[in-house]
């Protein structure tokens, strides 16, 4: 049986765990893809660093010219992290003609567009499905079984260790900080959480999602961004109340004929799918004009879920260069369309505020309301620190404008604060 | 732009929807495929039948040879039903260098090694997306996302008529009956139930999936077959009030080295995602050793759903004729493995039982679990009609033969009735 020799960039986590995969399943591989799959060369940065796989065989080194100058090594696979050296890396091995398999989802939705197209240049394949959701083949999904549906939204609970955090808070009754330190605790969140609890990370992830989904590449500057380190217990209890869960959602969805993409927390109906999603699980929700709603569940990190994604775009790198057909784009939709302007994009919203507990404060806050032509669904108000009251109110559906013209008439207020401001999933 | 001619057979739900589509959907399916997708011929059984889809342009005939014939036809999509008919109309297609789509599941369940070995000998390609799991894409996933994995367990809910009808009785208090006459109302069960109400239709959904998930051929002797007939509504509430759901689950399995397959009544534990897939829902959950629990959700049937997912199939053929790499097996995985025996597969139990109300009951049922060396893990016992009790029991985990062994000594025991042995899901 034909070898075919793969060079490993990084060998942390995901990069172990692609070795060992390799290692442990290379019967089933070599009966589906007819090739025997060898790991030649891992490049790694410190030398000294104890390894726990087995490198028999393996050539470990720290210099990355030893995978451009072996001309025995077809297909390259990118777990190190960051962005312009592996950037800097990957365009050198597309280069030297060696397919590329990459879990870097900063690096691809940065420099996507770029890569892409010299890879095609090069007739080499280039595919990144550990990039979104770990475990979860979203990506190969959407390329193969919504291409000839039209996608009307992708809703996601894309980030581990926002839905862990939210899930502990609202099973456990515990605050943001506890949550946070629990998480950190259990690594599933880092010494600085920053990217992930303020919604960066699953930013990162819409970005390609959109590309898949509706063919259009845009920037972080393109999506909407709140995070979670922000949200009160209180709101969590409330909205638990009334029959939701908040998750951190990534949302991509159509508005006429234009998109809108945001990460911030929303109020999830409780009997949504989305809402049984908990703790470190992620999930895609997609809705097709054709065939309706569903849903892609399972494990968004770790480090065989992770791997055996990377394993699934090795084995397509395998299977077309057995049939000669690489270079052809993971994803080759590609379509005009424009993003949506604040007036068209329309949520009910779920808005708390802590107010001076004394007259006329609730006249103030229904003119403030009406002035915007909001309208109100449901309010409670509740006993807040002395003096004070809580008041939660789920408004009707309205405008992003709307509801910038509301947050900056409170903003006005100084007596008043504004504590959430979140988009409520309708029940189906 | 080059036109790729398809001939359809059959133009009832699934065949109208795609008709339907390859129309509203044209612009995204040529910027993907790079080819005009025309359907050419549609062949029917009777002519005089009112369409509701749009056929200008397209041939109408009940003349099958129209399609054999027909050198400028390179693919043709199956939706006619039965299977002898349309076994020997595939076989013909192939041999004369068609390529075949079709969504028949109980023939694809039957002869599906027969037409895959014919195909590719033709060089054709054979696709069966939708005879699965309607629009849920979860052939192509598990080939192209599980491949370097080793699946561990499939577990599905794979027939919406049997879960609309149990979500009713979960959810609205309703005997059996009464749910599925709503559920035939409503147009989700057939006149004729039998198929689906007895796990007919979910067993040949099994053993498909089998097929992709372990590599190995089976047929429907293989699988261990209990329908929802007899569920008792009083049983429903108390798997409830356990914790429980009470679904039909397609189950195939590992047990040591071997396999094991089965449908029937399983109670789910509600904290599990399967318990949340409710009314016609399907939803197919995934253990592999690397990736671990994934789900995929969606619409199990419908005419777009389902369409779709004969349109992802009609897409990859389209590719791979443009790629030039037609005739490669839909699933190329193929594995030696044995069916477990009894004494290999092990469960816990929910058992329920209609005794007479008096001395000794609950001993001589003990006796009976303590002979087949059998344990209790929970029991309660409720009053029944006058003069008799109900008890319900949960096992710990025993193998199939000890609860053969159980269900034969009950028989023996003229005044006690065996309502019900499922079993249960563990909670994670």
């Amino acid at each position: 049986m034909e070898t075919i020799n793969i060079g490993i960039l990084g060998l942390g986590t995901v990069g172990s765990g692609v070795v060992r995969i390799l290692q442990s399943h290379a019967d089933k591989i070599s009966s589906i893809t007819g090739r025997k799959l060898k790991v030649k060369t891992v490049v790694v940065r410190d030398m000294t660093k104890k390894r726990t796989v087995d490198l028999d065989g393996v050539t470990l080194t720290d210099d990355f010219e030893m995978l451009i100058n072996d001309d025995s090594i077809q297909m390259v696979v990118e777990v190190m992290g960051t962005v312009e050296k592996a950037r800097e890396y990957i365009k050198r091995l597309l280069e030297a003609g060696k397919h590329v398999v990459t879990a870097n989802k900063d690096l691809i939705a940065t420099y996507g567009p770029e890569l892409t197209k010299l890879a095609k240049e090069k007739k080499c394949d280039l595919f990144y499905e550990a990039s979104v959701a770990g475990g979860i083949p979203i990506l190969r999904t959407i390329v193969n079984s919504f291409a000839a549906d039209q996608i009307v939204s992708v809703k996601g609970i894309v980030n581990g260790t926002t839905n862990y955090i939210l899930t502990q808070m609202n099973q456990n009754n515990v605050a943001y900080e506890e949550a946070l330190k629990d998480a950190q605790e259990l690594g599933f969140a880092e010494a600085d959480p920053t990217n992930d609890v303020e919604g960066i990370d699953a930013a990162y992830k819409m970005i390609i999602l959109t590309q898949f989904a509706f063919g259009k590449d845009i920037t972080l500057d393109d999506v909407k961004i709140e995070g979670i380190s922000k949200i009160q217990l209180s709101d969590i209890k409330e909205a638990k109340r009334l029959g939701y869960n908040i998750k951190l959602l990534g949302v991509a969805e159509k508005v006429n004929d234009h998109i809108t993409i945001s990460v911030g927390p929303v109020l999830v109906p409780q009997t949504h799918p989305l809402a049984t999603v908990i703790n470190e699980n992620n999930a895609v929700f997609v809705t097709g004009v054709a065939v309706g709603e569903t849903m892609f569940y399972g494990p968004g990190a770790g480090e065989l879920p992770t791997a055996n994604s990377v394993l699934s775009d090795i084995i397509s790198v395998t299977k077309n260069i057995v049939m000669g057909i690489t270079g052809n784009s993971f994803n080759d939709y590609s379509h005009e369309i424009k993003l949506a302007t604040p007036d068209e994009v329309k949520n009910p919203y779920y808005i708390s505020l802590i107010v001076p507990d004394k007259t006329g404060e609730m006249l103030k806050l229904t003119e403030l309301f009406t002035n915007a032509e909001a309208s109100f669904k449901l309010i409670t108000q509740t006993e807040a620190n002395e003096g004070f009251a809580k008041i939660s109110i789920v408004t009707h559906a309205m405008t992003e404008a709307q509801l910038l013209k509301i947050e900056e008439g409170l903003k006005q207020e100084t007596d008043v604060e504004l504590l959430a401001a979140y988009k409520v999933l309708e029940k189906g």
